[in-house]
């Protein structure tokens, strides 16, 4: 087993994921080698108990290290447990469900590079007069729409680099062969229509290619420690302030935060906040329906177990926030000024999937409130067109035409977070604290009405499947067994940001496997099983391991160990300034504790010593 | 006339700005001159033709420099208008209307005084055991709920000091003077019920004051701009990367942005975005029914002119965000990886009003985005109550109990912005480009469904009076007489942050005052006189002067002079986190430049470059 997790010791140190389709050049010959692919997920085995102090209930060896391995082989999926101490296998099974598991590095790359050896796909580049050697394929995932039978099939589409880096840019549109993974061959070839490949002018990106002006300059700022950041990494463990937790990493999740714990300064004890969580899944429908673009409906990051250094950047962030601050003028012959500058820790990956970099970060504040925010930007997925002005267009043209002959396609970008709280122990709540206007009643209050918080506790998943926005509610996931000195119950409070709800019909077949984005929120007993929110075969997947499914069996979640879900989205119309690569859009939501502590819990917190530059003029 | 803003010339200084409910001390005995009311507006006519390049529509002369003054003298509001150049009055008027100007920080204070040589309030000290000396008082504007005929009073409420600097955490609950400040004597007095001011324990916020243990402890990192800022000031007016706009202050609005304008390095000129934006009204509705608290109601900041030095902390901000990014593996033999960092020049005041302090942000991005964000920090206003745990509590207290005795009241806070974009010139339309649901119709597409963009031009305010998250749309201020290279619209887009909605009842008295809430936007067509979204004279208005009713006009805003209004705010169900100060709850909304650039405008814009930190051992 690979391990994918280095140890992050250099703050501020950028790098790069790659868990990405894959574009090969051309000049190789394919591999004929029969391709297997193999998924692997480690399954920590109560790790609770395994890090509990308490020598009662601490076992006296660690749980077994074991993985859970797919292993496509001779057109079957088979589910392997493997215990990685004795080098055993514990368990198998050939899986006979819907779907397939994730296309491997290796094998896309052989499938992308198949065309090259195909008389009509040469006859495709000769018909268009383009330079073979300056041609880049990809393959893409083609979903299913309905098909009783399906086989392992992916569409092999093209680019013309030819004087740019940026390859998607310059699609050859019309173009695409149908590629079966498990024979590893060409099983159908379209060449629609000659459009037009767009410019290679204005597509480039690298700084070293662009010419003058450059701009708007900005001047430097240092944001350094020199004495070395204020966190700590002991393997997969991170300690900063007053937070604990251990970063992991999957190659279908990306990062993984378990075993989040605070210290709380006032019971001057470890508490409890988050057990697991990570991004389960991603969904990218895009909105155009003719042949090469109906089926592109991406599901998750496509690849296979690679060592990958440097995958993960921790940073202290001082971005000028105020953690809190007051000014008191009242009080006789005094003026009191209390603030405290706001730091966090962020840990962030950028996850390149082809032409999309998505920046994923989770950032830890010392008031126990954590925050997840989504950056979308890289290059947009473009359709050549004939147009270069909007009022040549007479058709729907499904998108923005944001260049000579490009169209960006109007699409969707959907993540849903499994995020397994443990509010100061496993045993939590699900608390939907609704805002409702009371009138008033009282004919000696002149006021007419008000609002108050109506509480109600989840008792199974049908009242906890929530679509945001359409009432005035504070989500909480509690711990019903404790409560603080003053009788609250002790809990988290979900503040969603951007609230983006599906537009797709919830009968149509992207729909139903992305059927996860039905709803922005779902809370689920915790289930070994349930990890991915679209299945864990979700290559030609049918909908029927989903979230939706599960959800649909209604099980209690009142006072159990729950899983809550979060999805958030953005539906994106592409404009101009998205090219040729586009500018970050962010989006995000924040945990905050809500009656977790007694009281503030940063008030005795103290803004980090002022460190001085030295002398400007001793340093130049 | 007072100057209010003074040049901001050092980065990251932050600073306090009180306009502000006035707290005195009992031992000076009250000021007995008749206070007068002065409120200053100046009134720039034009600044655009005078700042034009163009000598053929450059006036010879500066515009008139005018103010608008409210001077409350007598029992009478005159509305004067003063050129300051030639020190004469233009004009004046009584204004006879309902509502009275702002109460001036002066009559504040001799209100507040006024209970101190009272004799049934210091009947109500001696029956509490209160020592004199260590009460403090405050007055609160009351509202308007219906009465025919209102005078100019306000109500006189007092906190108990003694062993804390945090007097609103010891509320004299129970205990009101009813004040006219016309005639400025108490007109009216109760002392309902002795209720514990809750103890001084645990109130505390000042570090100086807090026992240890500290912590946690944050490693400080120095963000210093070691050779000066990377923006200049002169006079009003900032420039910064491809940025420039003018900062002003108002007392009642704060700060204001104007003249915002953006370098095109594409076209090589400079283009116009917005013309003036500033918070035009704050309400913030308390839900406790009973009879000291009902008519918490509040409206804006309350405050009179004063010099204020040091009121803005202007500062880049690196926070380790990704303006853009790529990373391109598919080329053979290339590994590309494009970052450029994200920085951004933040523009912020902090307005401590009573025991809240708002920091008020405005983040401008070289991408042409710009981040408008609030912060809650500061001091609950707080209920004092029998109760110490929730278990004793029979009835509805209209809150959290936060501590001992000590009552979190449910309260909104609602912001509008009042946002004159000037896209590339001053016609302007308001596009709603509606994201709506299309069947698929076509047999030979397996897909069901998509969506498309439905875009409508809004013709009068009727169209454009928008709750937010209703269904799914992009809302867009665009300049219909001009379009990119490519055909589209020239544009910016507001991209709204969490969404809120009213909850009172349309019909009730504060609502029908802060009826600028009943929709998240709002698009008037510019008029001189509609800049206070509740009105120009809120203390204790009807509601006749609200964006509410100028909307109703329903006049035509396409291809006028359009001023954006958009509404955000929180509801707030506090938590024992938020006592005794309350760490920062963080919310806002962005504009983004959308087709009005030709292409990414950072494309060409460079990483600001590495700056080192000196070897360490040498420093210390």
């Amino acid at each position: 087993m690979l391990i994918l997790m280095r140890r992050a010791m250099d703050a501020r140190t950028k790098v790069r994921v790659v868990t990405s389709k894959t574009h090969t050049q051309p000049q190789k010959s394919p591999t004929t080698t029969s391709p297997s692919t193999t998924w692997v997920w480690t399954n920590p085995t109560s790790p609770i108990s395994w890090i509990s102090s308490n020598p009662k209930t601490k076992p006296s060896s660690p749980p077994p290290r074991r993985a859970f391995v797919i292993v496509r082989f001779q057109k079957q999926s088979h589910e392997i447990t493997v215990d990685l101490s004795t080098r055993s296998i514990v368990s198998k099974n050939v899986y006979e469900g819907n779907g397939y598991p994730m296309l491997t590095f290796g094998e896309q790359t052989v499938a992308s590079q198949l065309p090259f050896s195909y008389e009509p796909f040469k006859e495709s580049l000769r018909k268009r007069g383009l330079n073979t050697s300056q041609v880049l394929c990809a393959s893409f995932s083609i979903g299913w729409f309905g098909e009783a039978k399906t086989k392992r099939n992916v569409k092999v589409k093209c680019y013309y680099t030819n004087g740019t880096a940026n390859l998607y840019a310059r699609p050859l549109e019309g173009v695409a062969a149908v590629v079966d993974l498990d024979d590893m061959k060409i099983v159908g070839y379209n060449d629609r229509d000659v459009i037009p490949v767009p410019n290679a002018e204005g597509t480039e990106y690298r700084a070293s290619k662009l010419k003058p002006p450059f701009g708007p300059k900005l001047k430097g700022i240092p944001v350094t420690q020199h004495c070395g950041p204020g966190f700590t990494v002991q393997g997969h463990s991170v300690s900063w302030g007053n937070w604990d937790f251990h970063v992991g990493f999957d190659i279908k999740a990306g990062p993984i935060i378990s075993l989040a714990s605070i210290y709380d300064l006032q019971k001057q004890k470890r508490r409890r906040v988050l057990y697991k969580g990570f991004i389960s899944e991603l969904f990218v429908p895009y909105q155009d329906p003719t042949e090469e673009w109906y089926y592109t409906t991406y599901f998750d990051s496509d690849g296979s177990p690679v060592k990958i250094p440097n995958a993960f950047c921790i940073f202290e962030k001082y971005a000028g926030d105020i953690m809190w601050r007051h000014t008191e003028i009242s009080i006789p012959n005094q003026v009191i000024t209390e603030v405290r500058s706001d730091v966090s820790l962020v840990v962030r990956i950028v996850s390149t999937v082809g032409n999309y970099d998505y920046v994923i970060d989770w950032e830890f504040k010392p008031s126990g409130s954590f925050k997840i925010g989504v950056g979308l930007t890289g290059i947009l997925g473009l359709k050549a067109g004939a147009y270069t002005h909007t009022d040549e267009i007479k058709e729907d043209i499904y998108g923005t035409l944001i260049a000579d002959n490009t169209i960006g396609v109007y699409r969707d970008h959907f993540f849903i977070y499994y995020l397994d709280l443990d509010i100061d122990g496993e045993v939590n709540s699900f608390v939907k604290s609704n805002l409702e206007t009371v009138k008033v009643k009282d004919e000696n209050i002149p006021r007419k009405s008000r609002w108050t918080v109506v509480s109600e506790t989840a008792k199974t998943e049908a009242d906890a499947r929530i679509n945001l926005g359409l009432k005035a509610s504070e989500l909480l996931v509690v711990n019903p067994n404790k409560r603080t000195k003053q009788g609250n119950k002790i809990g988290y409070r979900l503040l969603p940001g951007s609230v983006v709800h599906p537009l797709l019909l919830l009968n149509d077949y992207p729909q139903i496997r992305g059927a996860f984005t039905n709803y922005n929120v779902w809370v689920t007993p915790y289930n070994k099983s349930e990890k991915w929110a679209a299945g864990s075969y979700v290559d030609r997947s049918r909908g029927d391991d989903t979230i939706a499914v599960w959800s649909s069996r209604d099980r209690e979640i009142e006072k159990k160990d729950i899983v809550l879900w979060y999805m958030m989205g953005f539906h994106h119309v592409p404009s101009q300034e998205d090219f040729p690569v586009m500018p970050t859009l962010s989006g995000g939501f924040e945990l905050r504790p809500t009656n977790f502590f007694e009281s503030n819990p940063v008030l005795k917190t103290k803004s980090p010593k002022p460190l001085q530059w030295p002398n400007c003029t001793s340093q130049h």
